[in-house]
């Protein structure tokens, strides 16, 4: 009800304030017997840190999780997962000045009006920070589709401003995209990508983007008619994330320009498998998986956070703000969350899929 | 869980197939001592309704609403408003032919995987015909806001293929666009896209287009951090329309382009109130409306049933079909369930708003 | 949200006013490929319908139901199941001397004070009729758990104030049940439960019981931790029944007065299965079944509505109403309902185990 | 849906495991601008732990809890308030012989069966340790009651055994039943019960009692119709407290015996408010309360642990367990935990009645 909790069957509850004692993550409806261990998580968390590389912002917040709940003997139990990162890197000094701020497209403005009071430091739950622990529940949610269909989930920099990547979804691998500094398995547009972000963030400036995520062997029959479908609550999902300005899914806003004959994905038989020729419907048709590779693109905004940062207190007078540590460009750290979040619907849609009988085979 | 019910305080539980006894849907939440009658929902559903010209299938479905709960002398009384639309205009020959075929992006195939068993006449439970219900329970949620918010939805056409209209999202009126028959309150580029509808209409084809909604005098306030953003939301609704295959919000993909000294929206005093000078937002930050525009758009692909339409049966036969009845463009009858869509989420919202104590005043 | 709604996997939406144009239930979850038609929801409301026998109202509402959607072929599709039962015999005149009153013990004035407005016509919202869609609903539960687990759910007529019958949980058929006016299936305290109740109606007066409940076969596993737990959902739903004031499973109050060695129920081997030697947990342990039959009993209050019914409006000044049609105690007509309402908690937390790769064996 | 979770608008979410690292609690709607601090929760922690008194098990886990989120200058933000208590007594050796042991009465088995793995120490989940977390989040209902509407809610030790108290359910105040050690607020029942306690505590057994509860200035609309009554709402969470075995509000399974004549409560006016001259109903009519002091009783079986304790292993071999630490009666420290799960509840539907605009006049 109050917007921190994703997920029916795999829910997931998010708390925590980006400055706080700790952010964590309470993951309920996690299947029994699932081997799991906190390098589970960490590995995905190690992703999304900051002070990965050079383009990304040095503060250094580690983001060491643990496990207090919901496993005996290295193997989950069937009750909460209880996660937490307690924060460490926090100089609060640095943000005293914020603390009337409303900074221009940050969150500031509309969570005064909404509750009348909030925890200014680092942007407090408005914080990209929050993610970290999606992107925990998002590491068992993945390993639980892993283990029961095979399922490969990989996002990867398909854009940076005008910089578009060529990517062959069927193909890309996550040691392809993980190559990359700014996360792009094309090679030659990468590099062209890390100097605009470096230049970018020498101007003090941000810088948009886009991000692609193909999700392979998913089996057909995930997705609900009418209000869940599956790529609805994918859109949703992704739209949870800071800074996300559009989604689309196959084709998306270029089917907008497309003649019904060119866009219809004919069914073809493929090994004994109905499949489609084309994939326009990007792996979803009337809102339930078909067995094709889901893929699915997000637009990013440029990071709000700037060095010649605008900001008025609610009286709408003018305040000075130093330049803050901040990403030129969220991209590239984005790409595990965009993994994370789409795992964590797939697996809740997964598992309401096994709850009316659904087989696995794809 | 099942996919059937969207909302939290403000919900709807739709049921029903194309060509079954009837569709319907029940509104549960509404608030009680709100006028209503069956003449707020039919007018709403006559906007949906094939037949209305020359340009859209002319199967007469009429759409009669009756209210069976929840009114009594006149008002709400705040338990469930059950609405009704029998089906009428079923000619079952018609549809013989399909209950085998899969035809090409439809969703036959993908529910005969989920369910094992499906009603095919008119397409079942996947058929457009079923947003009938989202359109009599948004009728509420309009009514709702526009007395306690004077809020305005106004949906349009902003592209079909590659016509693009010029809209002021300040000044549309709905009055413009209900003057134009593919809904396009451009006077000029609706001719030329009724025109383009034609034209494809004839050779036996469809076409996709984009519809762009804003919803003007939403307070500050409305939406939740982290998981149920207002626009994810948003998005969430959106793609669960027929047809949708992308959502994007203010700026949406033009922000991948974009830098963020140029992408961020300046905070400005107005008449006493805090207001943005751009509008990149859309109308929301950090997934909380902001008081100014929501602006949304929403990527339609072309129809799928076309005249040449494609199909096999589960063993991977081809099937003939003949030529069925379709809207060349589903883009002008979506514009009212776009804005019934946009109208549940809001008013759901706002709904959770007041529950914590939120104020009305913009 | 708004209380109209039970279950999460099973999930049932009840909507209408007992002199409404209709009253109807949305049944969303249910399996696909369930052989299901009219009859085997009549047969369950015909049982709970007045006018059976001398001892109940002799209104004739018949209550004939009609399946909207959801089944094609005599089988569900696995979308949602709509069902109408339209209202016949309202002779508005007899209420409307109603329309202002609050009557002693019934929910007029709450009605009154949580909404504002209300249908007044045979108590709106708030009378035992809209238990029919329950009722409804409950047969379709009762049918999935005969046909997967064999399960059989069985409730009487224990007491009627001072007569307690002796049944024996583990024989009691529905049959002997049914054979019963008073639906208890003690023969000899059943005819003085019937002499009872007769004499009680002479007097204008009205008469409590208690309805003990068995369900038999359900596999160990049903239950969550915590909050969910079967007997706490059992609890809640029979507590949700009109005129209910108290509910026991097992031992119930009685173990209050016990010492832990003689409550414990030891665990003993039976054909290779695990099973209690006594039952005083009545099948449920922390929360969750341990394949032994559950148990349970419901306390029910004398029937509100009495010869010389008592009631005052707004304003404190008393309103003379004349003798109302009334069942003299409702227990007998609410041993169905007590079925159905067990029917569908048992079968939404039969679809949650399976959701998590529960098996069906006992 | 994995029974970890309770309420709609204020909504907990319960983690942990007996022995484990840390046991806690999510608090997800809880408005903001309140002021709260440890000390808050801590004092209602305190009163439930065990070592307060000779007749309580005297393992000392103190139970200090720690707000990790959600809280800023002193005052609630509206964010999610995730509570923690580190566990420390913990001598695993004691329940080394436990790991594979079914006792008697316990939810070993059922644990079992349901998940194939569970975390053996101290009961593991499904201790009633794990009611600290709801304490802890009670006491954050309570407080917010207490501020809108001066709510009291105050329980205690109503019968143990045959010993059975006289508390006048208008005058009871908390610091009466503080006073006692068996919290029971009629000093001389008290000195009785206290006796019994200590006794069968000597003999190795176990004994049950009865908690009644009574809640002080409810405004009239709390409770939503047909499904969420507010009498079913507090039965579940009674239901769902380790040890309970029945519920009943106002009259409860006296009813059963009752006449309508003697049962109804008459309405009165009394200082321009409207009540009932008796209270059988409980405070609760139709679901809804009704401004009249709510007032319901819980039934409580005997510790299952005793000195004897009877288990097999899941072959069916009988295993000798060592007498554990446990209290020889749960009624007295499980008094705080009743008024915590009522807090819940009422809280939760107060927020429910404010979202449609509910006034807080009584």
């Amino acid at each position: 009800m109050s917007g921190n909790s994703l997920g029916k069957l795999f829910r997931v509850t998010n708390w925590g304030e980006s400055h706080g004692k700790a952010i964590g993550v309470v993951v309920d409806g996690c299947p029994s017997l699932l081997e799991l261990s906190e390098k589970d998580i960490q590995k995905e968390l190690d992703r999304r840190i900051p002070g990965q590389s050079k383009i990304t912002t040095q503060r250094k917040e580690k983001d060491k999780v643990e496990i207090l709940s919901g496993i005996f003997n290295g193997k989950t139990t069937g009750t909460p997962i209880s996660m937490i990162i307690y924060n460490k890197d926090f100089r609060k000094e640095d943000y005293k000045k914020l603390t009337k701020a409303l900074r221009s497209s940050h969150a500031d403005f509309t969570y005064e009006k909404k509750y009348g009071i909030r925890n200014p430091y680092g942007g407090g739950r408005s914080s990209a920070r929050l993610t970290a622990g999606n992107v925990a529940a998002g590491a068992i949610a993945k390993k639980i589709l892993k283990e029961k269909l095979n399922t490969e989930i990989i996002a990867y920099t398909k854009r940076i401003k005008d910089i578009e990547a060529v990517v062959d979804t069927g193909k890309v691998k996550e040691k392809y995209v993980e190559a990359s500094i700014v996360r792009c398995p094309d090679h030659k547009k990468s590099e062209e990508m890390e100097a605009l972000v470096e230049e970018t963030a020498k101007k003090g400036d941000s810088v948009g983007g886009i991000i692609e995520c193909v999700a392979r062997n998913i089996p057909p029959g995930l997705g609900e008619p009418i209000f869940d479908k599956l790529d609805a609550d994918l859109a949703k999902a992704m739209m949870d994330i800071n800074a996300v300005k559009g989604f689309e899914i196959g084709s998306g806003f270029s089917a907008a320009g497309m003649y019904g004959t060119a866009h219809n994905d004919p069914f073809i038989m493929e090994a004994g498998k109905i499949r489609t020729k084309t994939n326009n419907s990007g792996g979803v048709q009337g809102g339930i998986s078909n067995g094709m590779p889901i893929i699915l693109r997000v637009a990013f905004k440029p990071t709000a956070t700037i060095q010649k940062q605008k900001a008025i207190d609610m009286k709408g007078n003018d305040i000075k703000l130093g330049a803050g540590r901040h990403d030129p460009c969220v991209v590239p750290r984005a790409v595990p969350i965009v993994e994370a979040m789409a795992a964590l619907v797939l697996c809740d849609h997964y598992l309401r899929f096994k709850a009316l009988g659904g087989k696995d085979g794809n």
